[in-house]
Parts: C-alpha cells; sequence; structure tokens
C-alpha cells in the first residue's frame, strides 16, 4: 500500500506527532455539516515549515494523500479524508511571529485562530477585520478565501492577505508577495493560492493586513414588516454609499429561533443589524443617513447603540444565529447554502428563496452578508433522514441555480469542498477544466486534498 | 516558416484588418521608454471574441506568437515583438457594453480606453476609479495590475475587476468571476489573469466595479524644505489613517521641470498633493487634519481648492510630471523605475535612492504613489549613449535590489514586460519557477507573450 509506506517513514519522522488512535482520526474526520464521516488513515501534527517539507516529500514519492487542516470548522466537507491519506493538523504551528506596527501588518502561522491573533493584537490599536462567524484558522480562512460580516468595509481574505509562504507538493517551500501594499510583479500567486483550499500547496506562513482600531463605533438594530421592504433597505444603503462596517440580515425565522435561544424579546420580523465605525462625528452623520434610509421602507424600532455591552447586546441575535437555527429542529443538522448575487438581484434572489423554502416539507431560516449579495440559508435535517437530506439537497440545488441565472456565484465564502463539487460545471464551464490543468501542473500526482475543487482526475 | 504558414491563414481570415504595413510594424513594436525597436511580422485587428478565438487557433497550430496589443503604453517593453510574430491590437473592441447602474459596475471591451469609459459613465454619477496616468486601454491595465493615484483610496485593477472574458491560447473562451462582490467558488482565475501580461491569455471583455462620484472632493498642496520631512508627513498621514483619496510626493528636481514645462511658480521643493472624497463635512475635517499633520513636519505654503477648476491648476504639476521630466534633458528617453516598498521603509528608500542619484551623472528626478510606498524615479538618457543607459541600469538595478531587501517588490505598477525579468529570480526565487509551470500548463506552445513574465523556455 503506497499511503502505508508513507505512513512507515512519517512515523519515522514525526514519532507521536502522527497519531492513529481513534479520537483522533474521527475528529479530524467529521463535519460541521450534513456530510458523513471520512476519518483519515493518520494525523500529523507538524511544528515547523521545515517539517511540513519533509512530510509532503514523503506523501509526494509514495503517491498518499495530504490533507491541510486548520480549525475544522469548514462546511463543505473541505477536510474529509474522502481518499484517505493524512490530516495534516497545523496547530501547532500557531504563533504570531511579526507584528509590524508602522506597516499594520502581522506574519502569523496558520494553525493561529483569528480570535488569538485578535488577542495579541489589542495593545496594538491594530485588529485582523476578517470575521467568517466561526473561530477559524487563518491558514483556514485564507485557504477558503474566507469573508464574514465585515467584508462590507475591510474586504474578504483576498484583500487582507499580502504574502505567503506555501510548500508546493513536491516540498518545494516558495514565498509569495510582498510587505509591500501593492505590486505588479509576475503572476498573483497569493491570490491563487487563496480559495485553493489545500489542493495547490499548504500555507505555511501569512503576512495578514491590520486596520486601525476605529476611533468610535456604533450600531443599530431595526425590524421590518415584510422581508422584501428590508432587504430593499440594504440594497438602498448600499447604492447610496453609507459606509457601513457591517450590514446583516436575519429573517423572522431566524429571530424566532434567536429569541428561543438567547431569550431575547425581538419582534419576529425580518431585521437588519448594522454597524458603522469612524471618528465620533462619522458614526453619528452615518447613522443618522442610515435612520433616514431604512424609514423610507417603513424600518421600526430603531435601536442604536456605542457603548461595547450595549453593542454586543444589540448584536447578540446576530452573533448566535447559526446555534439558534439549530435549535429549530432539536438534533437537527444543517445543509448551509451560500449563495452570493449581484446586490441589484438580491431582493428577487431572497424572495424566490424564500418561497421556494416555504413550499418544502423542511425549515431554512435565512440570514446574510447582504451588504455583499451574500445571503446563507440553513435547511435542517434529520441526520440519516435520506427523504430530508434529498430535500435540501433540492432546495440547494435550485438556489445555486438561482444564484448563477443571476449572474452570481455558487458560494460567497464557504468554498467548494466536496459539497459544491458538482455546480462547478454549471458555474465555471470551460474555465473549470482551466483549474484543473492548474491543479495537474502543480500537483501532478494529485496528493494535495484531492476530490475537491476540481474535477476528478 | 511557422510564422508565415499563420500569416497566410490569418489573412484569409482577416482580409485587410491584417496590416502588414511599415508604418503600423513600427508603431507596434516601439516603445515609450527606451527599448529598442521589436516590430511584429504583422497586426492583427480583431472585432470580436470569436474573432480572436479564431487568431489563437490559427497561431496555435504554427506557434506563431501573439501579442496583445491595448494603447501601447507599457513601460516595460510589453508589447515589444522580440520574438516575432503578431501583435493582436484591440483598438476595434472598444464598446461599453453594459452598464450596471444597480451594482456599480460596467462590463466593457479591452481596447476601451479609461479616460473612454469616464466620459461614457460621466451621466451616471458613477466613475472608473484607477487611474495611471496615461490614457490606457483597461485590458491592458488589467493585464499589467495597473494601480496609479487612486490606488490608495480605492484600489488597484485587482481590487476593481469583477469577472473576465478570457482566450485561452488554444482558442478556448473561458469566463472568470462573476456579477457577485465576491465569491469562493474555485481557484482565482480572475486574479490569475490580472497581471498576466498576455502570457496566459487574451482578455476579452471585463467587468470592472465602479465608484460612486463623492459627493465633494478637495485638494491640498504643500512644500517641505527637506525630502525626509515630506515623506515622513505622508506615513504619518496614512499611519494615522486619514482617508486620503490620493496623495503624491513629487521631488524637488521634478517641480522645477514642472515649472519650466507649464509655466508654474512652485518653490523649488519636495512637494505633496493629497485629494479627499466624501461628504463636504467629511473632506472638510480630512483636510483639517491633513493640515495639522503636516504642520508638525514643517509644511509651507499649504494651498487648498475645492472647485474643479481650482483643484485642476493646483495638481497641474503633478499631472504634467513625467513630460515635464523628459523635458530636462531635451531629447531625452527614460529608464523609469517602479520600485514599493513597506511605507515603514518608505522614507529609508526614498532617501537612499536619492543619494545614489546625486552621486550619479545622469538626472533622476523622483516622485511616487507614496501613500502605497510606491516611487519612481525618471533616469534620463540620451538615445543611444550606450555608458548612459548602463548608468541608469545600474542606478535602477541598485533600486531594485533596496526594494527587495526592505521587503518591497522591483515593481509596484508597471509590471513585468521583458524590461524587469533580470529581478525575477531575485524577488520570486522558487516561486518564479511556479509561475513557469502555470505558464507551461495553459501554453504549452509558448505563443502568448513570449519571452515576458517568466523565464525563457
Amino acid at each position: 500500500m503506497t499511503i502505508n509506506a508513507a505512513l512507515t517513514e512519517l512515523s519515522a519522522l514525526l514519532g507521536d506527532r502522527l497519531s492513529r488512535s481513534k479520537p483522533d482520526l474521527e475528529a479530524h474526520g467529521a463535519s460541521e455539516t450534513h456530510f458523513a464521516a471520512a476519518p483519515p488513515d493518520a494525523v500529523a501534527y507538524p511544528e515547523s515549515t521545515g517539517e511540513v517539507a519533509d512530510i509532503l516529500r514523503i506523501c509526494h514519492a509514495h503517491g498518499c494523500p495530504v490533507i491541510a487542516y486548520g480549525a475544522g470548522t469548514a462546511l463543505e466537507g473541505h477536510t474529509s479524508a474522502i481518499a484517505g491519506g493524512i490530516s495534516l493538523d497545523l496547530a501547532r504551528m500557531n504563533r504570531v511571529l511579526d507584528i509590524r506596527q508602522g506597516d499594520m501588518q502581522a506574519v502569523v502561522q496558520p494553525g493561529l485562530t483569528r480570535e488569538e491573533l485578535n488577542r495579541e493584537l489589542r495593545t496594538t490599536g491594530l485588529f485582523f477585520s476578517v470575521d467568517p462567524g466561526a473561530n477559524a484558522s487563518i491558514g483556514g480562512m485564507a485557504a477558503t478565501r474566507a469573508s464574514g460580516t465585515t467584508a462590507v468595509r475591510y474586504g474578504t481574505m483576498r484583500d487582507n492577505i499580502r504574502a505567503l509562504e506555501v510548500v508546493m507538493a513536491d516540498g518545494r517551500v516558495i514565498r509569495t508577495g510582498s510587505g509591500a501594499r501593492k505590486s505588479s510583479s509576475g503572476y498573483d500567486l497569493t491570490g491563487l493560492f487563496l480559495g485553493s483550499e489545500g489542493t495547490l500547496g499548504v500555507i505555511t506562513e501569512l503576512t495578514v493586513q491590520l486596520h486601525g482600531q476605529p476611533e468610535a463605533i456604533s450600531a443599530a438594530v431595526c425590524a421590518f414588516e415584510r422581508m422584501e421592504d428590508a432587504v430593499d433597505a440594504v440594497v438602498a444603503v448600499i447604492q447610496i454609499g453609507i459606509p457601513v462596517a457591517r450590514i446583516e440580515f436575519v429573517d423572522a425565522e431566524s429571530v424566532r429561533a434567536v429569541n428561543a435561544y438567547s431569550g431575547t424579546d425581538l419582534p419576529a420580523k425580518p431585521h437588519i443589524f448594522v454597524e458603522f465605525h469612524g471618528s465620533e462625528s462619522a458614526v453619528a452623520e452615518d447613522a443618522e443617513r442610515f435612520r433616514e434610509v431604512v424609514d423610507e421602507f417603513g424600518a421600526e424600532g430603531i435601536r442604536t447603540a456605542t457603548r461595547t455591552e450595549d453593542r454586543t447586546a444589540l448584536w447578540t441575535a446576530r452573533h448566535h444565529a447559526y446555534w439558534a437555527c439549530l435549535g429549530l429542529k432539536p438534533g437537527a443538522t444543517a445543509v448551509v447554502t451560500d449563495v452570493c448575487v449581484p446586490i441589484s438581484r438580491l431582493a428577487e434572489a431572497i424572495e424566490e428563496t424564500r418561497a421556494d423554502i416555504a413550499a418544502s416539507t423542511i425549515p431554512g431560516p435565512m440570514l446574510g452578508h447582504v451588504g455583499d449579495g451574500n445571503f446563507h440559508a440553513a435547511l435542517l435535517i434529520e441526520p440519516g433522514n435520506a427523504a430530508e437530506l434529498a430535500e435540501a439537497k433540492r432546495l440547494a440545488s435550485r438556489m445555486a441555480e438561482r444564484a448563477l441565472r443571476m449572474g452570481g456565484t455558487i458560494t460567497g465564502e464557504h468554498g467548494i469542498g466536496f459539497g459544491k463539487l458538482a455546480y462547478m460545471e454549471a458555474e465555471h464551464g470551460a474555465a473549470w477544466d482551466v483549474m484543473g490543468e492548474i491543479k495537474r501542473a502543480l500537483d501532478p500526482a494529485n496528493i494535495l486534498n484531492p476530490g475537491k475543487v476540481v474535477r476528478g482526475q
């Protein structure tokens, strides 16, 4: 067996940092969502770039699959070992290597989580902006081109990574990008690895762009009688150019879920949550303009807050929404959808999706980073219930087709893994073949996270 | 001859839109800077994506080089036909195909220039932000990942292109990206083609992100006794986070050149030019904070303007700087450098460069988009003077090495062409090999702009 030959060599290299314990294998083969368990043959815990390179050289020689593993928060089966091989757990490579205050950059290892990074930055006046909700690892967020609530203002991982160190499939170590804020020096390899989900190389170091802590932050929440008014209000806010730092939509069903989960007493109606960052006077001006716009769409009960604890309380409903939604159907797991459409089609996309889910037999609370045109439905199913899974997949498939018909994408921020592989041909056509050509050029032995992102080889 | 066989077929396809006239060949083989003429064997003028695909199929079959050509404003010999073949002039593919007001996007053909696009947008309240100075084509700007004066606020081409149509080397037509503002759907092919300088495919359509015309614009100019104070002031403005829309540095020698060229009477000292975009109150607040910061660095004679004609007059010196600098040495051509460093190293980088040029025998006025850490020296040489060219190359080489030593890049916005090929190994190391692997995968016959960006094959 090629995998077994690799494991023998890896065991000699790593000692007890190559684990074959059942709990370890199960943990690394599990999924946050509905995918069946697919454990690896072993879990490796490297402690340096050099070790990652050694591991890849061994696996390359033996054709053993290698699945880079961060915090395990991926939603599309990204880390499932569907072809066996090793899970390369980067948890021990979790240090902040450098904070470059003057350049507002930090150099970090991939296993560091975003919350850990922000804790380290607390006294610097700087922060790392990308916030996908889960406490994901920075390496994993880079590998999936993650975004989340603040992307509308500060951008996605694509906008906040300046440079990478990457170990290629054959063990070569390369550096991409630089400490400069821009460059026209050759192909944008940094951008190519961002979103490649561990299929083109293993990210072992990242230079991330930080932002100055805003002088002031204000938050606001308001409700709407009708979902279309909430969405139209968001679209107006974006098109007018009010510089929101976050702008989130939560539908009535999600609000009901949150009230049950968190003990809040929000009216069971569609809500918008918004946040402004800037100077005292700027956030006051922004909040006032926001109020004027949403008033025209019939916003009700606008509440605002500026103090940290009040803002946190105000945003509780949004922060807890995913777990609250799972609670709507006790014991449920979720098929989580993630479409993103041009902002001009957002209201239509959300309305059609709502009607579709309403006509279905399974619940599907909706929420989203609507300032980007990105929204999710958490389609709740009983684990192991094939009929419910089929219905959820039918709804998810219709959402994907709808997003593509409207000029959007099947995934705004979660990525492909193997959960969305079936839609890649529809979204990309011949460009999907080009992705495969790049994959074959950089990983000819197909050892890096095989079966994900590109067409099977 | 493989090229001749291709020309015979191309002539049958294009008729008199395949030109072999001497003036056409000379114009397409010329350089804006110091490179020797390298005319193509013919110039093709396609009028549609289908024709571009047909041309590439023919050239692919015969191994005939194809050099995509926009407005011919590249500075590193990007469009020189150093291996012969055809220049693919996209000037006839210059239409605005769609303006998507609600999404703040436009769909354009590659031969359209940025000034033409902004003229078309004049009544929409929107504008295309990327401004490299020259009236470049949008396709060419995409192919070089161009930026310019507004990148500090609105980003580079990397940040302002949402989707592309690209014809691959073998004539396949693909679409990358989507109309959505973000996506995690597979490899970022859009980003890969941006900056690939026509070596991976020919861009035939672009979806560009537009921005709302700011409600108010204010501009300011000030002088400093010493260059280091001017640069330190810029660094402080950026680090404090004043949201400048443009912030430009022009050295004393460039100011002298502009005074001679444009009849202005600015003091012959280092200057900063700045612009603010926003609401009336925001730009006033920004300008006031700017004044407070630069005062601390000894700024002299701060002048401000808000009316369009006053702002234009104020910025004249900056707008005319390149041509004015050429005028410093009548009949001169220029070796134009383009390094970009982390902002924390900017003062040091500029100071070392100034000392280097001061000790040299040739003039080299300096200016730059310093908010990004990007600056240029125009090293002025007599055409055909080998000693002066060698000296300019020595200075340019030292600038490149300096930028790399400081964690920066050899080119912030001009790209590689073949003028900067010699520094690619130093900047990228093994990553340059990876670029070559991608090139070979997507253009195995090496027909797309051969001899540029990647290592010779």
